[in-house]
């Protein structure tokens, strides 16, 4: 069975809850699904991965920094990220921009590793952005990328 | 058989050369390929292709203006492009900046539409570059790029 | 006096509302402020002005193809332009991202111009962003980003 | 005497030669300047600067995750750093994309912290970018850097 793997930086709980949305999302479909603090990943989980799904706040544009160091160390598998999934989510304290920004960079990462990503002709077309607490809107959105990934994983690692 | 639709918009006759070398990277996979200035391309043309890359000068940072006016008018069939591959590559007379950006504003807008994207993990990751006349790094990257959208669209519109 | 052109393209009224929210902004400081349609604007309106600020609606993520257009012709004044200050804002139909991307998309092309351009701390921080018809707090971010365009070319232009 | 702060983080050595270059072209202009690793930089060393000029090496496409984390904690003086001078530089061990992003994520850090910056018509629009070691080209491009910042921080500053 395929593996999905979620990274989430979480303070206030709100990008946590997101990522639980995209798991549920994720489930839906014939995949294994694992859902980690980035505290508590290495790249070593990333590589054991067919499809990884970041979430993180927007700090001044950017992901978070353990997000960036996780990257930055996943340089030790360079080449070997190719052709893997990847798909990318944040949420902010308020509207005003770097949102798209923050999704952006996660998936530019991607790219450079050689992954797969895609967009949504609907809903949050780069990933899913929530505004403070989770709605039903953001909800929606985060299960729809879980459902997403699911099924790029498994229609390119077949 | 999976058809592949390249687009360029080309003034000194680089970026031209450049969508000529990623057509024949693409035509050594199983697929048929068309290579279309973008003043001949209408909305319907990328309807009807499985893949669409786009090659375009660096003009400020931004594709040309013929470039965003095609994408402007894809509008009309937004949600139908869901799944297809996309690929875009840059040319610009001199260093300086301003590629990158390029190549993600036409990446960005195929995510909009739904479509699937993918880096390459060496050389350009985001999209072949050429600065000046495309030599022959230039080559192997358009080459490559051909080859990689080719397999994509097989992989996932099967 | 000091002179600020805001240059806009509308069609829903939407931008347009926005463009006429900067300039009442602008006019509080002691500025000549001119609002013109993008169809009537020529790259020596823009050499003629001292601050410009672009507003655009959002189309796949990127100012519409005039705005672009306009900026592409502004070439015939590459290097004229340096020290200007340059400003942005964007509307779209409705939530799900591209308006950061449009934002960026004119003040990257005003960088390359060697223009100054200046962020908000509060409130929409790359620029004003309306989601649908313009509310309340759109208009303050509007009239505060025509004020501190203004503020910027009093200071610079000196 | 205006401040100017030049941060950078640097592992082969190539962005603390940029920095010096920079470093270099800021003190021809009336100034004071300092050079500090990143490492060693508090958030207060930032908020005592009229002007802050960030390198970085590119690790996928991002600022090093010291510089990010930086940003993260300057969070502490949100509004007040309004109106100081931010420039950026970056460095990579080869062509193929990422450079312009990094600096671009800085830039934006930058715009949220509501500080003016500005990009240059010729060299490198968005800031400094060197290949491996920094040539005379890049040399020319991070001393211009230095003395436009000088300049834009004693005009706006005063």
């Amino acid at each position: 069975m395929f593996k999905i793997l979620i990274i989430y930086y979480s303070r206030s709980g709100n990008t946590k809850k997101m990522a639980e949305f995209v798991r549920d999302g994720a489930k839906e479909e014939k995949v294994e699904v694992e859902l980690k603090k980035v505290e508590d990943t290495t790249p070593e989980d990333m590589l054991n991965a067919d499809g990884i799904i970041i979430g993180s706040p927007t700090y001044y544009g950017q992901p978070a920094s353990p997000i960036i160091k996780l990257l930055e160390e996943s340089v030790k598998y360079h080449g070997k990220f190719e052709g893997k999934i990847g798909g990318a989510f944040s949420s902010s304290a308020n509207i005003g921009g770097g949102n798209e920004t923050t999704i952006l960079a996660i998936l530019e990462a991607f790219l450079i590793h050689g992954m797969i990503i895609q967009g949504s002709y609907k809903g949050d077309h780069y990933g899913p952005v929530s505004i403070g607490k989770p709605d039903v809107r953001v909800e929606k959105q985060c299960k729809e990328l879980g459902r997403r990934i699911a099924k790029l994983v498994m229609k390119n690692k077949s």
